[in-house]
């Protein structure tokens, strides 16, 4: 917040490098051969495979400085990359991380970006290795996650079988209500504004899902029908959500309502959350955390659709029910 | 170059990832068990570790568009990542790629991007398994290489020993002189102009300088001085650069004579060629492609400096000879 501490410029690459390490001490695993300070990290990794996922953050895009700390955007970066590795039924076990910083940010901005990443790790048993700083004229993070599969074979998007049950964990709508609150100018109620800020994924239920013999299984980063659409896609399917069963959470029902605006847009079209949604053969009992939404159905067997897709309450969502990151 | 094309935001996002799908096409490798399209990719490793390294480049800093075609980008970010695993002793097997990308920049760019990606990867044997694209301002390229140890153990800046000869390998000046040339609004001549635009890391000498028992290797990226200053930091010794062993190559000396600049200051602190710094036992022959270009000395035998560092001439270089991302 605000432009108190120490520029980045005065400190120069070397010593932001510094504090960087200061931040990160004592911050190492067993599996780590070579961790940060190399040309590249050595990281020990059993069984055969290493699950990997990227993802990037822009300032102005993905946070502002203005609404956010840096603890909270270096947390939401860490654990959205998390996720990700978490739905393939995997265990992120090392991050690495490149930084676009402006020569004008504060190195305690950096420090605290890092202290909120580290937190989000070590809450994970992941460890940071590695990294680059570059400068630009926003803050631009780019996390890579590495994990390993905790079952003998990954769970992918294209699993999901006729006849499954489709089920959601987390929350829906609390991130795109707590953004739509900072648009307008407000800061409260804190609880939604956090969710936008630092996102809570259902770490602990995808572990569950994926132990409980779930079908496929992706995060809600492009919004829950968008999401879902990813899977029916890949699985040649079409998934039927009930909207009827989606539950509304009292602050965002609240929320939506001092806006006049309808809670299941925000449930059924916001991405930040970083829910969790999966597809369960009919006979698994859910796993704690998990709500049923919907069915996985045949193609052939939904006349609204000519290909794979999703319906809410029967219908095809205007505009697939999803976000586009260059378009409008 | 130009507008000419299809801007990103006419097809959107998914659009481009079909785009960047089809630009990928039967690109993959036998150890890729999930490549691109799922939450993440899972690739087999073999030997018990991951050797990983993550770089950030940034338009208007690190090229331009004007300059540099999409496809030179693209090389020169898997180019300079792939070296940074080779300098460890290691092959780069995988990479994965987040895009920061403006929403009016054509789909045609950022297909030839991954042209340039895929073309340098697979002159490695590596490919490339997964991405993220998000919205940004300027183009913002992060790659994160994955590789395995062809050693026992990786080689580290730290191994230097007093005795050992200092070499290097590969272009030292070019992409320094390159840059100063576009810098002035020229063209030419091509051969300088194209190593800032695609740097050509001496990738075959780095793997010989690991197989022949070098004690320390660095590829050079902020310069010849400041990176054997960190080998000599990590070692603890000092590294004493004699200049007339260092090759001034002809179109380097000529770009300098026409500038009327000193082309050793491009050789000594110019970083974008990324040549390879090693060092190697006193007894070993140099591998092909390495000349000899000083000593590793005790830091106690040094005067000029107390503590470990590098001399050029026996002199301490100015502001040690290096490149500060966040200052000046």
């Amino acid at each position: 917040m605000g432009a108190t501490g120490t520029p980045i410029s005065e400190v120069g690459e070397f010593g932001l490098i510094d504090r960087i390490d200061a931040a990160l001490g004592g911050h190492t695993a067993g599996g780590v051969h070579v961790g940060i300070g190399d040309d590249a990290a050595v990281v020990g990794f059993t069984g055969g495979s290493v699950v990997v996922s990227t993802d990037m953050l822009v300032e102005g895009r993905h946070f502002r400085r203005d609404w956010s700390t840096g603890a909270d955007v270096g947390a939401k970066a860490a654990a959205q990359n998390m996720i990700d590795i978490a739905v393939m039924g995997a265990r992120t076990t090392t991050l690495v991380v490149a930084l676009g910083l402006p020569a004008e940010l504060t190195v305690e901005w950096v420090e605290d970006l890092y202290a909120g990443m580290r937190a989000e790790a070590e809450a994970r048993g992941a460890v940071i290795v590695g990294g680059d700083l570059v400068r630009s004229d926003r803050v631009v993070i780019a996390v890579t996650a590495m994990g390993v599969l905790e079952l003998a074979a990954p769970i992918l998007r294209s699993g999901a079988q006729p006849g499954d049950v489709v089920a959601v964990a987390g929350r829906l709508g609390w991130a795109a209500a707590g953004l739509s609150i900072l648009s307008r100018g407000f800061r409260t109620p804190r609880s939604l504004v956090d969710a936008h800020r630092r996102p809570e994924p259902p770490f602990a239920a995808a572990q569950e899902a994926a132990a409980a013999g779930a079908t496929a299984m992706i995060d809600v980063s492009d919004g829950l029908v968008a999401d879902l659409g990813h899977i029916a896609r890949s699985s040649g399917v079409v998934i039927e959500v009930d909207p009827t069963l989606l539950q509304v959470d009292e602050p965002v029902a609240d929320a939506a309502a001092a806006f006049n605006a309808d809670p299941l847009v925000w449930v059924l079209t916001g991405g930040e959350d970083h829910a969790v949604a999966a597809t369960f053969p009919p006979d698994v009992a859910l796993p704690a955390g998990f709500t049923a939404i919907g069915v996985v159905a045949h193609i052939e067997d939904v006349e609204v659709l000519d290909g794979p897709g999703v319906t809410v309450a029967g219908r095809v969502p205007r505009g697939g029910g999803g976000h586009d990151h260059f378009i409008g």
